[in-house]
Formats: C-alpha cells, structure tokens, sequence
C-alpha cells in the first residue's frame, strides 16, 4: 500500500522533519500539518513544505490521509487520537513518534475500530531545538526508527517500515515492553541525569560567579545540550515511562556510589579498572555509525 | 622575560598539543620533549613538531628550558618535579596542566627552591582521545588557561600568562581551592557521572543485544565521549580532588533524588519546572563562545 497523502499532527522539531522529508525525499504526494498554535501554523506556511496546514483542528485533513503522524507531547497524544480516529478513512493507519510506546499503546490501542490500523512508532533521533525552524529533511537519516506493531496489522506495518525506510531511516521492530527499558537506559535516564547535573551546577552557580559558563568546556556543557531539551515533552516521557526510569536510576546510583567509596577509601584501582572498560563502547558505538569519530564530536573545528 | 626554550614532559594528547602550538603559533624558538615511553618518543619524532626529544630522561634539556611544563598524568607529576628541580636553571620556570591545582601545589612546592618559579596552570582544553598523534595546534584557541600562582613570582606569572596567551587562551587567575571546586562542578563530577553512567549501559548490555549501542543516539551517546577520555588521568584526578568530589556528587544525587521523588509521585509540576531552568545556561554558554550552537554539535551534518 502506497502513501499519497500524509497529516502530521503537531508541527514541530520531529513533526517538521518528517513532513520535510515526506515532501523531499519520499514519495508522498500531498503532505499536510496540523499545530494547536497560531504561530507554529504561520511559521510553517512561510517556511513552505506543507501543501496545507490546519490550525488547532487536527481532523481537518484527517478524512483525507493514508497516515497520520502524531508528533505532539506524548502526553496529549491520546486527546488528539481521540479526535481524529472518528473521521479516519477505512484502511488508514496511526502511527506515533513517542519515545515511549507502553503507556501510548495502552491510551491509543482501545480508541481504535477495525476500520482503520495503530502502528506505535519511534524515530531515535532529534536535537536540542524545538519548533519548526528546528526540523530539517535528513533528521532521521542512519538513524534507527523502532516500530512496536503488537499485533498490528502486518501490511499496515510493512507500510510504516517502507515509509520509514523512504526518508533515511532504518527499521527495527520490538515488543514495546522491551522498547520502554531499553530506551529507559539510553535515552530517557541520560537525559534525566543531564538535567539533574545541569540543574546542580545552576544553583553552584549562584555562588561561583559566571565560572561554571567560564569553565563548561571541561565537560560540562556536553550535558547542557541534552539538558535545553523541550521540557513538556520530557515531563511526559518521564511520567509515561515511571517504572523503567526508576529502575534504570536505581542502577546508575548504585553505580555511582560504587565510585564514590572508591574515591573516599582511595582505591585507585578500582576507579581504574571501572574506567578502563568504558572506553570500548565508544569504539562499538562509533563503528555502528551512531556518531562522529572526530574529537569533540568536530565541533571546534 | 621571553621563553627561547621550552621543555614539554609528557608528550600525549596535552603535552605534544602544547608542543605544536608553541612551535607553530607562539613564538618559541626551541621545542623539546620528554616522555618515559619507546612508542610516544618515536611518534613525535616521526610527527616531527619537536626539535628534540629525550626517552625516559626528564632532566636531559630540563637545564636548557626557560619554561618546563608537566604534562605527565597528575599522580606522577610530582615525582617527575623532584628529577628536574635539582638542574634547572636560575630564574626559569616550571608550570604544569593538571586539572587539579591544590594537591599538585602541596606536593611540588615544598621541592622548589628559590632559584626557579612554580606557577600553577591548567588549560580547560582536550578531547576523547589520548596521545601524541591526537593533539593539535588549536587545541587551546578560545579556551580558557587558569592560574593558580598562590603566591608566585609575578614576571614568572606575567611570563606563563603570556605564554598561554600566546598560542591563542584567555588566561583567569584565581584561587587554587575556588579552581577546585568550580572544576569538581564542571569538569570532575561530569565526567564521573559520564563513566557511571557508560558502566551502568555496559552491564545492562550483557542481558539487551546490543541495543544500548543500536539506540544510543538518544542521549547515552554523548556520555560515551567523555567517559572514553584517559582513565589514568582521571584516576588520578578524583583522588587527588576527593573532597570536593564528594560534596558535589552528594549535591547531584540529592538533585537526582528530587527529580526520581517527583516521577515516582507523578509530580509534572516540578518536573517541568526544573527543566525549564536549565535551557537558559546552555544559551549562556554558547554566547560565551564555549560551545557551537550547531544542533547535535554539529556532528550530524
């Protein structure tokens, strides 16, 4: 089943992406966007890769599309599925970008009729911008999409996947479950710990005077990126993905304090060993082309 | 006072980078240096930026230098100070890049004599990689270079500053217990954290199929470079910066405590409002020049 026309909902970093990369690398006919905000939806009319945009009315296009792409906060995702799946034509599928897939299908899956198909999705990849200004085509390019169908439809999925695969990315299907944890440990507790060590240095900063802006070159501002990530998304990826995230800190903290006996009894030992074995993974994920071999990631070039 | 020689031991990725900058920006005119290893000597011979170098012998052109700078891992920095002091020659000076500043002056102090200077340096500069065949010219361009003089000479002081300077830093003096604990916050605790967390994902790894590498352009990604950079120098670091260490991982963890309280207690309130507090540093740090405001580092592009 081929995809002529496309509704994004929600306009913004990830949904102006893919609504980029429909228009200029798939082969999407028509690409549409719908935006709860007045200056999203102008932002995007004059940047131009819409063929039309609805404001604050995502079932304006909904009757039309062959896919829908909800690309709004996980959170409201549901409210707005809600919305849409009444006027859904027959044999159109749903599909997600959340970064969590349990909680979205357990909202999601019960709205749904046997007219129409959910295929939860998730495209690994982003910046530390938000908006539409922000997106660009190539976003998903190499970068890894996980679709978690449990029991979708299986040309619905193979539709997803092809479509997927048409602006760049590569597909892998998971169970959901699965998906949650691991992403728990990839993603969502990375970004967690940034925010907490961003968040501690701020109220240093109150008593260092500008030195942790001075001096964030030491290591610091790697975690002031992840960190200026779009809050609303990251509260509700938080609270969706509760149980995975608590566990995976739990981990990180034991860890954590394993390294912190070794510094206060001194045992440089086993700093060295924990050290040493970090180094391979860099090397794996390099190799994997899941990012830059130049130092400092070649920003200071 | 001009420096028409200068001896670098250590010849990794500090020390040879200092060695090129001198060579080739600063207006030095002899660059020597000394390194305990067969391999590194050889490399830098073949790399070719020195106009001498002495293997396993830090006191062979240690009588020559006006200006020796430590570049040797911070744990060994005073051993290699007692074999130099005793031939150096009257009025020269001895600096070191150690990114801990107390404990290295209450170590080489008390072994310098009245005939030299000792000022206290350390550039907040470097990359993932380690070695002579990573370090660059530019590596300091932009970056910030901290005294600690504690007292030093102030044409010795005027004299390193000058040469920092020279090949392309902003040179900041300051106390050596307020570098410490800024650097504990913005260097230190970042990357003990970082190589936690890295360890945390290597174990989860043995039960998840390669997935943490697959999926780590979600955010672990970035953790993975810093906790890639030298174990032995890091080593060395936390235990020679143990306190202030600790007082700043103990902030983090209650800071992390609070942020795994408020998704335990589904709290989006205060989840959304410290994550909101943290873009505005990250801003700050671009405008300061110390980072690229390119998405991703720029990396993707």
């Amino acid at each position: 089943m081929g995809i002529d026309k496309i509704l994004i909902i929600g306009g913004g970093l990830i949904g102006s992406s893919i609504a980029r990369a429909a228009k200029k690398i798939g082969a999407v006919d028509k690409v549409y966007v719908s935006d709860k905000s007045y200056a999203v939806c102008r932002s995007i009319e004059r940047l131009g890769f819409a063929d039309g945009v609805s404001e604050n009315s995502p079932e304006f296009y909904a009757s039309e599309a062959d896919l829908i792409v909800l690309c709004v906060p996980p959170g409201v995702m549901a409210a707005v599925a809600e919305r849409i799946v009444p006027v859904m034509k027959r044999g159109s599928i749903l599909t997600d970008v959340a970064s969590i897939k349990g909680d979205i299908i357990n909202k999601i899956a019960p709205l749904m009729n046997s007219e129409i198909h959910f295929v939860p999705g998730h495209p690994i990849a982003g910046t530390e911008y938000s908006g539409p200004e922000a997106g660009f085509a190539e976003l998903f390019k190499d970068r890894w999409c996980v679709l978690t169908p449990d029991g979708a439809d299986e040309l619905a999925v193979e539709t997803v996947k092809l479509f997927w695969e048409g602006i760049g990315s590569q597909v892998v299907v998971m169970d959901s479950v699965r998906h949650d944890i691991v992403l728990a440990a990839t993603s969502h507790v990375p970004h967690l710990i940034a925010y907490a060590l961003v968040g501690t240095a701020v109220d240093m900063e109150k008593v260092t005077n500008n030195e942790v802006v001075k001096f964030s070159a030491g290591g610091f501002r790697d975690f002031t990126r992840i960190a200026s990530s779009d809050p609303v998304m990251w509260r509700d990826i938080f609270l969706a993905n509760r149980d995975a995230t608590l566990e995976v800190v739990d981990r990180f903290i034991e860890d954590l304090s394993a390294l912190k006996r070794a510094i206060r009894w001194k045992d440089g030992d086993a700093l060295l060993e924990h050290f040493a074995k970090t180094r391979d993974i860099r090397r794996r994920i390099v190799d994997a082309g899941q990012d830059s071999p130049e130092p400092n990631f070649g920003r200071d070039d």
